[in-house]
């Protein structure tokens, strides 16, 4: 009965604890961002673990690594599973690393089994999801929406996305023409951590995702003029800092009373020339914002372009935006929402439906086949920091549903 | 007459055009950040100036450079002139660079004419004086009170510090031990640009300084914790950027409102982890001050501190401070002040009295021998920018000024 098949809790945690193990911060975490030599590392770790595996590896223009399992027909379409394996610059160790782990433990289950589907199964490692460089990079190039414009402006800075990829042996026109065909794949679902504390809250097992935030990202140039810091009087000054200082503030301001179902970050300011003794003539601001409704999206956008200008304005400052990329909100595929909670049902887990603040892969691949996803609960919520932590009674609880719902789907 | 001694313009001007050549940014600037390439490159082209023009050359363990002209009796104590030849980043030709220039021109004039001093007259390029790793590191050290502890905790950073001192070939028991012995020092004048706009808005020639401002500067480091940028709620953050930015706008504020005659100036943030989609757990702040009264001073550091507490508070932040060194302000030997007035007088120059608004290596040798400053003019006040500028018609008169001060103190 396939109802009852069943991953390998410890050959699953000996796969991930490997991967802890590559570009570890000492405390939990990991320091794996795009093309950094742990990221490259992990990369090959985990091509290692597929030839262990005995499954084929397949690899793209775009970096993307897979662990593929022929248990369909031949000509049949793909079912993918996965997440990435890079993280955010001392990041955690379970944000998208538990994702290919548990997908090529499922794909291991499936051909321990023997289990012949409807689908061939397929593992995937995507290239450079949390934006280091451009944010959703390898699922964009494998769904075919990767503009060249993307990767001459980078938001991670065009000159990183070159380096990274030349040590990780890609070129651009490989990123462009990593698309796959239409109807090649017959559906996408990821098990990913919730980075958040709702299923924590509500004493949940699984998250059910119902959509995936929109998210948009710009700098934000606010431009001054350098003088010296000690003979240029208060009310002489062009100080730059003043205008990305007040925008900093006005935007928390802004979201906390007119949007509350939104998030404004403002990740990063680099300030030019950047000396004790010179009034800064250059701030370069990293915004960042979400939300899960379209209209919402919009007219967040707005307000906070508005503002920019206002307080740049309000300082004697010009203000430049370059926009860094739009992810629009994504419903999630109702079918694979029903598959996920029925899985969770047959194996006595509790759920929720929620949606997701973090961007993921699925968004990209959205228009390409039906897309899912569920959550296992974070420890107090935490994520993209070394604390970052999932039980493993969870994680394997999260591995069995990604496993279920497969079956559910490809039997 | 050596009342009729006038420097050789068209020859200080060749050495200076040579000098702004040297890590130039094309657009009149220069780029020499201290034990940068660009700035030993520099220190390189005035040891060979100061051999071609026949003048002893002098180091010590700090790296200053000079000229020496054994003008005076065997045992006489040394007139020391000059300035320095680093800049800010993307800083002006004439910062500290025409300084030394008019030093060296002085002694090339006086050594043309066969004088015989009271003193032997030396041309000194102090190391440093910006403060990209320490301020007026060379001053200090020659005086006699760089503490070990500023090499320990330097504003440029340690490592930087340490990297520039091995391309610069210097060490820290070198840099500890460049005291000259007290005594050794009839006095010191320097020749600089205002830097402000006052000598341009009085149309005089000349600016008579009566004291250096205090300058202080703190790291402050507003620590908050890293989390999700998408799944945690704007309520749910310790964001580091909010503290910091608070502190930006109440810090004018406060100078703008209490303290008129003072500046403050937050010339950098450093983010960490410096992510778009993650909160910043931590900003690190450069924070600097000045005020030319003691008593203001140390009223203004006491309100600035107190507000980076209030700050930090606000947003549930944490707040470390490095204090980074502190000149205190500093008045300007009254017979040095006689003496350029009445060199000014002589050659027909119109002159003020003014408080200089920038730190100069003078502060450093106040209590070593009486110290002298002179200004020329800044167009519209500009400086530590490319766009900084003097006539140099204003440059030839500050020079003559400064020989005729020089002649008066030593003859």
């Amino acid at each position: 009965m396939t109802t009852d098949l069943r991953i390998d809790p410890d050959r699953m945690l000996a796969a991930f604890d490997e991967l802890a193990a590559i570009g570890s911060t000492g405390d939990g975490g990991v320091n794996r961002p795009t093309f950094s030599e742990a990221h490259l590392a992990a990369r090959q770790a985990y091509r290692e673990q597929i030839g262990k595996a005995g499954l084929e590896f397949r690899s793209d223009g775009a970096g993307n690594h897979s662990a593929l399992l022929r248990c369909g027909p031949e000509e049949a379409p793909t079912f993918l599973l996965g997440s990435h394996l890079d993280s955010v610059p001392h990041g955690g160790r379970f944000d998208g690393a538990l994702g290919v782990m548990a997908a090529l433990e499922v794909l291991r289950t499936v051909q321990d089994a023997g289990l012949r589907l409807r689908y061939n199964l397929e593992a995937i490692d995507f290239t450079d999801e949390e934006g280091t460089l451009v944010g959703l990079l390898g699922s964009s190039a494998l769904a075919g929406h990767l503009e060249a414009s993307a990767l001459q402006n980078p938001r991670g800075g065009r000159e990183q996305l070159q380096q990274g990829m030349q040590r990780a042996g890609l070129t651009e026109e490989g990123m462009l023409s990593a698309r796959r065909p239409q109807g090649s794949l017959a559906g996408y679902l990821e098990l990913h951590i919730e980075q958040g504390k709702r299923l924590e809250r509500a004493q949940k097992n699984i998250g059910v995702v119902s959509a995936i935030v929109g998210i948009r990202s710009y700098r934000a140039f606010f431009l001054g003029r350098a003088d010296h810091a000690g003979t240029t009087p208060m009310d002489d000054r062009r100080d730059a800092s003043l205008g990305a200082s007040a925008f900093t503030l006005a935007a928390r301001e802004l979201v906390t009373q007119d949007f509350p179902n939104c998030v404004v970050t403002v990740g990063r300011m680099d300030f030019s020339p950047g000396a004790f003794n010179i009034v800064p003539a250059r701030v370069d601001l990293a915004l960042e914002f979400r939300s899960a409704d379209a209209g919402e999206f919009e007219r967040l956008n707005a307000g906070l372009l508005d503002l920019a200008q206002a307080q740049a304005s309000r300082f004697g400052l010009d203000l430049k935006l370059e926009s860094l990329g739009k992810h629009d909100p994504c419903p999630m595929d109702p079918r694979l929402q029903t598959a996920i909670a029925g899985a969770c049902d047959a194996l006595g887990l509790s759920h929720i439906s929620l949606p997701s603040g973090a961007g993921h892969d699925g968004q990209s691949l959205a228009g390409m086949c039906p897309v899912g996803m569920l959550f296992v609960p974070s420890i107090h919520g935490a994520s993209h920091a070394p604390r970052e932590f999932t039980e493993w009674s969870d994680c394997v609880n999260g591995a069995n549903v990604l496993l279920q719902s497969v079956l559910r789907l490809a039997s």
